[in-house]
This record gives C-alpha cells, sequence and structure tokens, in this order.
C-alpha cells in the first residue's frame, strides 16, 4: 500500500509531518540575513543538544563526512592514534585514519562486545612520551546495538594529557546524553538522518578548544572539510560552501520540536523504547546480540538463532511494512536490528513488537506464546 | 509579503513546485530495493544530460566538493596541473589543488575577461616532456558572467596526449551544450542548486575512462571524497555512504522534467534569456561586465559605473522582492549579477527588466527612457 511504510532501521529514521513540510518551502539565497538567521538560530539550538559552549559545525553531508573532518582537522601525518574498534563503524575510523597515513593502533573488541575501557587507561599510560594524538571511537555502534562507555575512556584520556577524543556519536546523540564539555569531548560528529528526526544530507561536528588548538597545527591535506573555513563562516551565521537551504529548514523545525520535548524527556523516553524493545525481544525467546547492560539506547540487534534473519526481516516488510535493518558484513543473516531513534515513539514500539510476534506465528517458529513480546513491552512502557 | 521572494541569483535558483513537493515525500531505507531503482533512473537521466556513455556520481555536498573530489581523484602528490583563472571559482580550484600539494602553473585573465586558449596550447606544448597531469578550468565563471572557450582548451589538452581536462560546469551544466565525451571532458564537475532546478545539496562528478585510469595511480589522501567507493556502489545502483534521500526525491522529479523539455529547447531557452538580459541592460545603459561576446548563459554581470551597484540591487529587493546576486570580492558595489539558470522563463527575464528600469526610475537613475530595457527584452523574446 503505497505511503504505509514505517521506517525502523537506525538511518534514515521517521520524519516528523511539520519538519517534512517544511522541506517543501521554496529556497532562500544563503546570503540572505533571513538565512543567517536560520543559521544563527539553529546554531544555538545544536549547541543545546550537544551541552556543549563550543563550535558545533554544519556540512551537507554524510556522518561520515563529518567523521572524516573531526580526524583530518586534529591531526597531522605520521600522527599516533589509537581507534576503538568492536564493530563496522570503529573499524570505518581506523579506514579513514590509514587513508592519510596516521599510525593507527586499535582497541579491539569483538563485535556485540563493548569497548573495554580498561584497555584504553593501559595504552594510554603506556604512551609516557605522549606520541598518542588522538584516541577516535564509536560511541553506539551501530552495526550492533552496543553502547560503549564513551565517559569513562574519555576520562582516561584526559588523564592522559595530550590525546584528544574523536567521537562518533551518529546513534547516539539526540537519544542518550552526550554533554560535550562535561565529558570533555573534542570531536564529536553526527548526522541529521538520526536522532535528529530529519532527513539525511546534514552532518555535524563539535569542536572543543583544545580541538581547535590542534587544528592549528593540522596539516593533512583538506579543503572542502577544513572545518577552519566553517569556523570563520559560522562567526558571521553563514557558511564556507552553498549549504542545503530546505535541510536547514528542516533542521531549524526539527531542532524547535526537540527543544519543545527537552532533553531529559527526549533521553528518558529512548531509554523507555530500549528496555521496551529489549524486554520484548527476550520474552519472545529471541536472544539480543549486543552484550547484557550494553545496549544502546536507539538500535536493538537481535540474533534469532536457528532462524534467518532476513526471513523474517523481509516476512515483516512484506507483511507489515515495517522496515527492520539487517546484519552488516559477517552478520547478514544471523542479526536484524530493530532502530528506536529520533521521531519514535511508545505505540511504534508497541508495533514493531507485535509485528514480529505476528510473523514468527505465520512462519511457525514462534517460541513462546504469541503476546509474550507485547505483555513485556507494554509493562516496560507503563513502568 | 510573505512567499513572494523570487530568486535570480546563480544558485540556489528557483524550483519548480513539482520538486518542492517531491521533496515533503517521507525517506525510504535507502539500501531497499525502491531506492535502489530511482539511483538507476538517475544514474541514467545524469548521463542523458551530461551527453556520456561515462559514469556520473552523485555526492552529498555542495559544487566545490564536486570540484574537490574530481581533482583529488585523479591525480598524485606533486604532480604539476595548468589552471585557468579569471575569477573567484577559477581562484578556488587553484587554492584547492594547493591544499593537496600539487604543483600549481596559473593560466590567468583579468576578471570579466575569457581565459585565452592560445595561452593553454602554448603551455601545453611548451610541456615536451609531459610534466602536466591535468587543466583545470571553469566553464562559466560565476563571479564574472563569463563563459570560456572549454571546447577548445579540451581540444589543446587532448593534443598534449598525458594531461586530463578537469572541468568546473557549475553554472554551464543544464544551461548550455556540455556534451562531455564529444568535447573530450575528463572530470566534470556540478551541483544541484544550478540548472538542475534544484535546492542545494547533491554534488555530481563525471569521469571519462582516462579519469578512471589516472585514478588508479592517485595516491592524495582522501576517503569521503573516493570516487572509486562511489563508482562500486554504482555499480550496484546504489551509494557508499547514506545518500540525502529527500533530495533524490528532487532529483528525480527534475531530471523528468528536463527530458520532457528536451536538451534543445533547454539551451535555446537559456541563451535567449541571455540575449534578452544582454539587450536589455545595454538599452538601458548599464554596461556589462562580461566582454563582448563571452557572457555565460546562465548569469550576466552588470557594472552600473556611476552608480553604486548594492544600492540598486538592494531597492530592488525591497521594491519588487527579486534577489539579484552583488559583486565578490572586490567588486562588491560595482557589479550585480542576474541568474537566468535553470527554472527560469521568458516572464521572469521580462520581469527582473522590468523591476531593474522602474528601480532606477524611482532612484533618479535612469540614463534612458523607462521601458527601453523592456522594450528590447521583449524583442529577443520573441525573435
Amino acid at each position: 500500500m503505497q505511503d504505509k511504510l514505517t521506517l525502523m532501521i537506525p538511518g534514515p529514521t521517521p520524519v516528523p509531518e511539520t519538519v517534512l513540510l517544511a522541506m517543501s518551502r521554496h529556497p532562500i539565497g544563503h546570503r540572505s540575513a533571513e538565512f543567517q538567521a536560520i543559521v544563527k538560530r539553529t546554531s544555538a539550538q545544536l549547541k543545546w543538544l550537544h551541552q556543549t559552549e563550543g563550535d558545533v559545525l554544519a556540512i551537507t553531508g554524510s556522518g561520515t563526512a563529518a567523521m572524516e573532518a573531526g580526524i583530518i582537522n586534529v591531526l597531522s601525518r605520521g600522527d599516533k592514534v589509537l581507534c576503538g574498534d568492536n564493530g563496522k563503524f570503529g573499524e570505518r575510523w581506523v579506514k579513514v585514519a590509514r587513508a592519510y597515513g596516521l599510525e593507527v593502533e586499535v582497541i579491539r573488541a569483538d563485535w556485540g562486545q563493548p569497548l573495554d575501557p580498561e584497555a584504553f587507561r593501559q595504552a594510554l599510560e603506556a604512551d609516557s612520551d605522549k606520541q598518542i594524538r588522538a584516541v577516535i571511537l564509536t560511541h553506539s555502534e551501530t552495526s550492533t546495538g552496543v553502547i560503549n562507555d564513551l565517559e569513562t575512556i574519555s576520562r582516561h584520556v584526559h588523564a592522559h594529557g595530550q590525546a584528544l577524543v574523536v567521537a562518533d556519536c551518529v546513534t547516539s546523540l539526540g537519544a542518550c546524553p552526550v554533554p560535550v564539555d562535561a565529558w570533555g569531548l573534542d570531536v564529536v560528529g553526527s548526522g541529521s538522518q538520526k536522532g535528529y528526526m530529519m532527513p539525511p544530507g546534514l552532518a555535524f561536528v563539535a569542536m572543543s578548544e583544545r580541538a581547535w588548538h590542534a587544528h592549528k597545527r593540522s596539516d593533512l591535506p583538506k579543503f572542502y572539510l577544513d572545518l577552519g573555513k566553517y569556523r570563520k563562516s559560522a562567526a558571521a551565521d553563514s557558511n564556507p560552501f552553498t549549504p542545503p537551504v530546505t535541510l536547514y529548514y528542516a533542521l531549524e523545525a526539527a531542532l524547535e520540536m526537540m527543544q519543545q520535548e527537552g532533553l531529559e524527556a527526549i533521553f528518558a523516553r529512548h531509554a523507555r523504547l530500549q528496555r521496551a524493545t529489549q524486554a520484548a525481544m527476550r520474552a519472545i525467546g529471541l536472544p539480543l546480540y549486543a552484550a547484557d547492560g550494553h545496549g544502546s539506547p536507539s538500535i536493538t540487534a537481535v540474533a534469532p538463532e536457528g532462524l534467518d534473519a532476513e526471513v523474517l526481516r523481509k516476512k515483516v516488510k512484506e507483511r507489515y511494512d515495517i522496515l527492520l535493518a539487517g546484519g552488516q558484513d559477517h552478520l547478514k543473516g544471523k542479526v536484524f536490528r530493530i532502530g528506536h531513534l529520533g521521531f519514535v515513539c511508545d505505540r511504534d514500539v508497541l508495533t514493531a513488537v507485535a509485528a514480529i510476534e505476528a510473523t514468527l506465528q505465520e512462519l511457525g517458529a514462534a517460541r513462546q506464546p504469541v503476546g509474550s513480546g507485547l505483555a513485556a513491552a507494554a509493562r516496560e512502557l507503563a513502568a
């Protein structure tokens, strides 16, 4: 049925009607006072969302563009970096660092497991001659539904004294607290199609004063992704390159909605949706992929051992027009992922659980009485 | 009056209602078969627009991102390039090339003058040991309203045998013929907010087989802008990084409208609008900034000597809500620019001319009987 699709993938996430309609307004000139007012207003809103007094810059691009910008603006040729890798995105930042000739030391954890903060502490302590210039890691690992302990790792980095914290908060920002200043995060990358409740196309980089200090000595080649240009323009409520005007309309509308809801309420909602989703999957008898207690607030990965995850996922799409995400790389067929990020309410999670249970029944694959998941989800949602 | 703004700047350009409404559709998953179908269809449409059998790749970014991608994907550290510079954008590609440590030889022309193809021929002929790896230039120089003779310069580059042609066609593509294959253009960059009749946010890079050959040896660092990743994904009707789904809806709608109009009709329309604009400005007694016979099909720069261009431009905005572009850098106050690019029809040019004449009268600055410009424009539009 046309227009009935419901997205429950970790991006693009659902977009409110108010935001969709904002995008159908005709573009205005990007050098006009009217557009400057939008840049000024959204800049302040972005600082609010990031809980920072520092700069949060907007780039036309994907989350990868934001992270690459973050990395290449604070590092120089041959610099040593420590990268956390416990999933597809952790892996990607290793590739970006290597593409620019950085010396990369990797701290790994198995997919589904969180990064071990202690391993970071040790590696940083061992670096007595302060060769490590940055620690790059992913907060919410979208590929596995694991959240890493960014706060603790950041504390260890600050104890080191020299290294910067470069964090991929693409699926954590707007879902759980990412207090940039309080945690001492130096570079934070994110993307519009996640917690922002917007379509893809805008990416964001928060930069601390320490990060700007590092930017001065950074000699990695860049032009479009040179954040110095963005900072200079941002000071005049502008952009160095033509910005995506209609996506800015969306940004303004979405951040306005987020401010009306309030940060605490947004985080509480995501935590509730996560608990309900996890409880439901457990009650249904489908094991969670992420290690216990380390599930992401935005995405729950489920490993329905003994059942092809793709069969279930495709059937849910075909029968109920809910799009769940599949497993990436070696997890394809082994895992499906439920996105509960952004413009998602209790009803959406209840619906997804109901559709999964109904589909398991139809496939003759129900392991528990149908309704067990629903009951568990409803309990958590009411708590 | 709200919503009455008319854009006559060289980008963002006016967007048709059909395209605006396409963007208010809810995003779908970017890894779905439905989205693949959109990528497949728009890829074919982009080849049609570029008159090429080669790849035309879409990047989330501005025109600068497309040009930077084009440059850094076909060159290697220390490579020598020849850059044409006769305006703000020519100047920008010199900066990009230098940011990546390329050895740059610049062929300059004064702002308002076209690049001299003969200077390129001589520089290329003098390069007997084939050190020049690429010739980088701007086709339609947005800052001055000058069109450069890309066809002839490209012919000289091919006579050299080694160098590639890297062309900024940001404000020429979709306005005048840019037959990528017939002219032997190796890399062509463009942006959605110009001839494409879309809002900003998508950028395009066409790549020839020679360009892909150079890509293999290219060692400049890149990840987000690595076109090899885009080519690989495009072969599967996909994108390496989350694409701006709603802007793809716009792209599909806009290219469909362009195909219905037809390439020849589109080019004839732009040529007519250019002739009408130029004739009107001459009749009004406002000198054109671009050298005679070298005006861009998309933008006419006017230098109203003895009158502050900003005063006129702001008054036209205030009285008639038509946004004209100002002069950039040292041309601020000396030049205003009329964009007649993309979704612009005869009525729009007639209106702009009428508004300029009416404003000159109001300012007491009319040099010719009011109506002279209108008559001249109408004559050209009827021809």
